[in-house]
């Protein structure tokens, strides 16, 4: 029987040989990861991510980890370990420095860069540590050791934590290619040895836990996208995600090996592979990148073009294209290639993609018809074999919803891990290790942090809910001036509607309603403006709930005149 | 080169030898399948469905074929085929006999047991015509043969038509199950005399037509049920879909042989298997059928529940059951299956409801787990047999969206159909047929209708774009009443703004300044209430887009006082 969170209530108070782990987000969601580790007064932060919101969330731009619970003691941070650039990972790191500029921010040489461009939009200069595969630092009373990943993004990092209460290994995310474009391999002889040393609980990806099997190679690709440039008779259109350097270095190959040049679209993907290529992740072969203004120059069937807008993001480049708002023309004949996954809640976005492509004449080839996507997280076949080699004494599934960490926790307990060992959190459980013991001993508040436009943590789930009541429903507000001291109308009722399908000649009926309806709550006594506007409230909700078959956000405004 | 939609413009003048066909919904869409035949001042219908709204279209309950196409000539519709009782074939049918209540409804007995059943909560009485797989039957110019199709709901028609201008055979939805748990195969050796008589356009179900390979039979899924009740320690709780008669025969048989009693949940559930009970195509093992009732008085291992919201609805019962919000309180070690397909938009959703069992110590099945599900309609494999065996002249692919039209039309193209006689359609397309040549030659309007509440096609695009502004950016309401004659403020303003982050209280300084502005407009002469109304809004959208970076919609209200 694993441990999972039932009834707990707040954590004790922390002694000082015990190791504190406080997942603030990425458990129980894919996105927002981030891991506080506190030892002796000391905190150390394994990532810090956002997540993107989904249509229950109208209006938000991201989702921030709650920083409430590091808030005060902020100067106590060490580090904040990076594990790799995905945004999931890194995209909070702006708002986190916002509280403090000059925490260490802890990576990989690719990770850094990436963060550090986005940092450069915030204004922020970062204070940085450049860490490498077999490198081993100390901050306080954590003692790091970076291993070599592999994932969909170059040069990620898994860190084993070793404490005097104990020893953890954050796998970050992380997957087992074999035998990776780059040559990187997750490094498993350094998982052995970490496991030989001991590792006392270890926090693993969950993200494909409840695919069976094994995730196929990366390169595997690269003959499908050569097969599709093969056929394609006029332009390729590839789209897929902005960082995925190596995906990005197949689709240069295959363009160089049929004569076409490559121009790069969208703001993120030219900055994150000027980037890679720069610092020696992505090779361009000579001469294939060229402008994106060169390409109406070039003939058709001589042109790649490399965007972002894999998931149907309405303002990105193959959107746009699909639906005859770029400069881009797709025609008859042209080849789209979405070389990405199709993350759940996207779908009719992306297929609203494929059909508008379709339409204008295009061949589109995406993971459903051929092999042009793999993923970049280990699945159920490879998770065993990890917990295989480092045999560690607890586990912790990390990144996933509940679905992914108890399939993932099924798989630690089937390879002989003590299901007493087996922890099944949730973001703002607490756990305590001790002797190399971890236990849920509480959990702590840890809300969803929504931005704004300009506003960070100030949109309420009750703002949320009076957007999809506007969103379902519209309103009608009401404005009346009268004379306090009569109950009169002086001015008004002025009635509007917006998102309701009667316009708002079907209220003219009401307005004496109204009108009759405070005169008689003056005569009753209720006369003040509160309680004049709730029987404006009520004439108005009686009214669309009866004629209408509506409940309408209503706002109802009385004033003196 | 098939026959697309371009820039077609109205469609010619009918002449009386010529049959048109106007597809008006389901044609570009997975929904609302409705197609009109139309020869010699006569019509025929087949099909009369609903389309379910996605998140584009906040608010709306459903949405229907457009019928203003017949309004006018409604009293020429001679009959409507039903091709099977599922609600995007059906759904449409009571707001079509709204206009004439009289209209001869023609299906199958299943089927029109289960549109008698709607329109029974829709106080309609309904003339029918019952009609069976060989039967033939005309309706003035048009000649029709029935012809048995399997799907994933018993009973299932295609239609043949056969006018003096060609003849048409129109597949409704279909698969070709080999081995059907009730034997009714789809009908190939009719579709293969029809063919040898002569197919001149050939109208074939598209949903699965970019999926490779064939669908697999619905009685793989027995021996899969059975082992997961053999596993199953307490309750089993399966969800699909209420009219999916086949698979819950296969839940009782499963249950049955466990010793479990079943108890059906949902109020389409209990009703259409009572009527599919009675009609004899579910047959019950004796006693298995209990009352949810009873079920608490039976231990948990003999306890099946079958029930419905198997897309995440939020109101259906599993949902309810997920947040704790139902009778039924799953626990520990309960077993729930999903026995049902995934429709794209539903899965985060379905996720949701996913991981919410779990959380509460559910085992969860579902298709992605296990083989709990098949589709119910032919994939690329099946239609190409189709194709070889029909030979139609033409070919239109239906019941799909673009990119499932355009993989049909290939198929169709691979078995030997003349390019030129593949017609890929839109809603409101015009194909005339004459002498069995069919052509696309023109477009008519033809929009989506929007149920919401008890409105049909009053809210339109414009008002669903005002329901995405309120939920994305909330509003500002701003009311003040001044006297025209000077433009002095005497009540007001009063600012009232929802589902944005900030409070009332960020607009407080707003106040002197549309004072301001709205005197400052009075003395420049902009003294009517439009302009001084649009003072307002410049003055409030200013403020929120500089201060708040946000872009509210904004009720400016001025009334003189």
């Amino acid at each position: 029987m694993s441990q999972t969170l039932s009834e707990l209530g707040s954590p004790p108070q922390l002694d000082p040989q015990t190791l504190r782990i406080v997942p603030l987000g990425g458990i129980g969601e894919i996105g927002r990861n981030m891991t506080v580790f506190e030892l002796g007064g000391k905190l150390l932060i394994v990532d810090c991510g956002v997540l993107f919101p989904e249509d229950e969330q109208p209006g938000v731009d991201l989702i921030l980890p709650d920083f409430s619970y590091i808030k005060d003691r902020i100067h106590d941070v060490l580090a904040v370990v990076l594990t790799h650039g995905h945004e999931d990972h890194i995209g909070a790191v702006p708002y986190l420095l916002r509280l403090r500029a000059d925490i260490p921010l802890v990576g990989s040489q690719l990770t850094l860069a990436l963060i550090e461009a986005k940092l450069r939009e915030h204004r922020i200069k970062p204070y940085t540590l450049s860490v490498a595969e077999g490198q081993k630092e100390k901050f306080g009373p954590f003692e790091c050791e970076f291993v070599a990943v592999n994932h969909s993004i170059p040069d990620a990092l898994a860190v084993a934590i070793r404490t005097s209460a104990g020893s953890v290994l954050h796998t970050g995310d992380f997957k087992m290619d074999q035998l990776p474009l780059d040559g990187r391999i997750t490094d498993l002889r350094s998982f052995a040895r970490l496991g030989a040393e001991g590792i006392d609980l270890f926090l693993v990806d969950s993200t494909n836990a409840d695919v069976p099997g094994f995730t196929t190679a990366e390169r595997e690709i690269g003959p499908v996208l050569e097969a599709e440039f093969g056929k394609a008779e006029r332009r390729v259109i590839v789209a897929s995600f902005s960082s995925h350097v190596h995906r990005v270095q197949q689709v240069l190959d295959a363009a160089s090996a049929h004569g076409r040049k490559v121009a790069l679209v969208g703001r993120s993907m030219v900055r994150n592979m000027k980037i890679a290529a720069d610092l020696g992740y992505l090779h361009v072969p000579d001469g294939t990148l060229v402008d994106l203004k060169a390409i109406g120059d070039l003939p058709d069937d001589q042109v790649v073009l490399m965007c972002t807008g894999s998931q149907g993001e309405p303002m990105a480049a193959l959107s746009r294209m699909a639906s005859r708002d770029h400069k881009v023309e797709i025609g008859q004949d042209d080849t789209v290639i979405l070389a990405s996954s199709l993350i759940p809640g996207n779908e009719n976005a992306v297929f609203r993609v494929i059909n508008g492509l379709m339409r204008l004449g295009a061949r589109v080839v995406h993971k459903g018809t051929a092999k042009v996507h793999v993923s970049g997280h280990a699945s159920a076949g490879e998770l065993l074999y990890c917990y295989n080699i480092v045999r560690p004494r607890g586990v912790m599934p990390v990144h996933g919803e509940m679905r992914h960490l108890i399939a993932n926790g099924d798989l630690a307990e089937l390879a002989g891990v003590d299901p007493g060992r087996v922890i099944i959190a949730d973001d703002g459980a607490v756990i305590d290790m001790k002797n190399g013991d971890a236990e849920l001993v509480g959990k702590i508040e840890c809300g969803l942090v929504f931005v704004d436009g300009s506003s960070v943590g100030e949109i309420t789930e009750a703002d949320l809910k009076d957007r999809r009541i506007l969103a379902d429903e519209g309103f009608v507000s009401i404005f009346v001036a009268i004379d306090f001291s009569t109950g009169k109308v002086i001015a008004g009722p002025e009635i509007h509607a917006r998102g309701i399908a009667e316009d708002d000649k079907v209220f003219v009926d009401l307005k004496p309603k109204i009108a009759d309806a405070l005169l008689e709550a003056h005569k009753d006594g209720r006369a003040n403006q509160h309680q004049l506007q709730q029987v404006v409230r009520r004439t108005v909700g009686r009214f669309a709930s009866s004629k209408l078959r509506r409940r309408p956000m209503i706002i109802p405004v009385v004033v003196e005149a």
